[in-house]
């Protein structure tokens, strides 16, 4: 069976994941789509809208075959981390090709800006030495370095945050030299950060506004996505009491900041250069989370690293967990219909990593991390339910037939 | 001017309190009363039903002249060390006397138990070592080492509650040889756990669970106390939109223990012998602190005790902030009326130790924990709130004229 490989968030699954899915499909004539998604903190460093299960549920039901885990290490973390840690899930997980979406479209210049970041390497590294040091963070500095040096659309747009990531993609594979095949499909929707739904393909942050907006979930979201995802936000909602959102965390956010010392805050992934201090200090000014990160939002620590670093505080996730493993161990299955599952039991045999589903099927640092991260994202709700959710970490993934 | 100490916790000032300290201005003739009183958490290991503040408020309109605070890391600890912070502070502030209530009610039963207690040390915690290795917490092993060798009710009946706390605060008089005359007055009131009002002279117990029933304040707990502590309840709940309670911390409680690792649970004050391993296991299971508390207590691990870790995980007080100072550096003021303010300018120029109100006045271990104390205390508040109550850590103390 030959498989194609989507890197997802699906916050939630809809009809634009739909139709990147079926292009993929049509380009590679794969017989089974993986998308490694994503658990409940996402790269942009905010809860999902509800939890890995429910949408990987949704993400099945809307025509996906396998759904694998990205672990919480490379979920929250910027795109080359990010996109190092999908792209060897789906190597050992033994896809032929992978497909992202890109405003680019073009797969060539993903494959020359990476000789050409290559070829001027030093140069490269030089120039996103200067922006960090003029106060830009990691990700801006590395895209002005390649805008200073190639322009700006040369090759490759690198102001557009799907460049940004393909290119972390396929940068992912080549240094690694696996036999995979990249593909790109232009985006056709929203830009990544509109706010507004504007036609039935539309960017995940406007769906969740308008769905968080309209508890009912209105007729305009309806039209963004299937049925099947509608019915299981619906659902999660009914069960769990709420959909997950950044405020709702902001009660123990708060509480465990103003309950650590300094040195233990600095001791969190991503708390460099005293920012330990600002954080402490704007805690007890902040009474939501929106006022917080607006107190605490500068050119270096941007909007997007700061939510990450809120994330890590939350869930606990040290520095030194780092180090405690280099490498994936496991590929994690959160869902699968007949065609995944078909597929699993022909790959267990020659990989040489475990799948895996339980929590607590084999010990690796990772698991920890992702226990915590469970946990803490269920902190939110009622004390009865906490259990309940949290067992799915430990039950067989789903099984759609 | 001739002052009397009482050591209190005011959860809330009521009939009982104002009784006790009419007859300890009667028997010591003393010009002036000092409260030293806990502060946001108690010695039995549960949050305040109001802050501190409003407490002190209380205290002083019911009569009492000064309120000092006891720093956290004394109230939230076993008889000993309770008492042993408590007479150190009321040492500094320069009283002549202490009076407490205790069930015996004589004095001279707790002078002729200390001796005793001294006379036969090897025998006493030869004693007390036996009862711990057979898995009685210390006060209980302390107790039982006590009245397996001087008998129940020879010299001091051990088994009642005021009169082991009495003994202490005697002992830490005695022990640091200050000239502070001990005096003691025959508890009227009900049994310390008593949760029915029978009078109205009702326990702490009694009060809190009566008020936390009814949230409009029933007759019954009207009868027990002067009308300024019910205003100030009312006042508080109006303001704080609570009332605390051990069940409105369970949701902070469990995201902490869910997301610290068993390392880091290790650390925290009173957790010892693998308890850490029984509370992260117990933590899923609860849905609510009623059933979580249920779920671990033993023989060895009594309510109290546990209750106390408790607190101490969800102030993140470690074992290492005890080494961090041996004594204590201050008194702070957190009341007064014009007799107290009286005293206190003339106790100001002959003390060693600082008098000092605000949090922020000067640098002392306690103070950090203290800061970290009053911020968890207000988490469960509304975020808006939160620094308007805190914001009377570093104000002027409350003086009534």
């Amino acid at each position: 069976m030959k498989a194609c490989g989507l890197v997802v968030e699906y916050n939630p699954f809809h009809y634009g994941h739909q139709y990147h899915l079926k292009q993929a499909k049509e380009k590679t004539n794969a017989d089974c789509v993986i998308a490694v998604m994503s658990g409940n903190f996402l790269q942009r460093g905010e809860p999902a809208i509800m939890d890995k299960y429910s949408r990987a549920k949704a993400a099945i039901l809307g025509g996906v075959d396998l759904v694998i885990e990205l672990p919480y290490v490379y979920a929250v973390q910027y795109s080359d981390y990010f996109a190092k840690g999908a792209i060897d899930i789906l190597y050992h997980s033994g896809v032929n090709s992978i497909c992202f979406g890109s405003e680019s479209g073009n797969i060539n210049s993903f494959s020359d800006a990476y000789l050409l970041k290559k070829q001027h390497h030093d140069q490269y590294e030089a120039h996103v030495k200067t922006y960090l040091n003029e106060g830009y963070a990691y990700p801006d500095a590395a895209t002005k370095a390649y805008q200073s040096i190639f322009g700006i659309s040369s090759i490759l747009d690198m102001s557009k945050p799907n460049n940004i990531l393909g290119l972390s993609y396929v940068q992912a594979i080549k240094d690694s030299q696996y036999p995979i095949k990249p593909i790109t499909i232009k985006r056709i929707q929203n830009n990544y950060h509109d706010t507004a739904i504007t036609g039935n393909i539309a960017s995940a942050t406007s769906i969740r506004k308008e769905v968080l907006k309209n508890p009912s979930a209105s007729e305009t979201a309806a039209e963004t996505m299937p049925a099947t995802t509608l019915d299981i936000l619906k659902s999660y909602k009914y069960e769990a009491g709420c959909w997950h959102d950044w405020e709702l965390y902001f009660p123990f956010l708060k509480y465990r900041v103003e309950t650590m010392t300094l040195t233990e805050l600095q001791q969190i992934e991503g708390i460099i250069e005293g920012l330990e201090h600002r954080i402490a200090r704007t805690a007890s000014e902040a009474s939501s989370f929106q006022e917080w990160m607006t107190a605490l939002k500068t050119k270096r620590y941007t909007w997007t690293r700061l939510q990450r670093i809120f994330v890590h505080i939350l869930t606990n996730k040290k520095k030194e967990e780092n180090m405690l493993a280099n490498n994936i161990g496991y590929m994690r299955v959160l869902a699968m219909n007949k065609t995944g599952q078909a597929y699993l039991n022909q790959q267990k045999k020659q990989t040489e990593l475990p799948f895996i589903t339980k929590i607590n099927q084999i010990q690796h640092p990772f698991l920890q991390t992702e226990e915590r991260a469970a946990k803490a994202f269920y902190s939110v709700l009622p004390g009865s339910k906490h259990r309940k959710f949290f067992l799915q970490e430990i039950k067989s993934p789903i099984i759609i037939k």
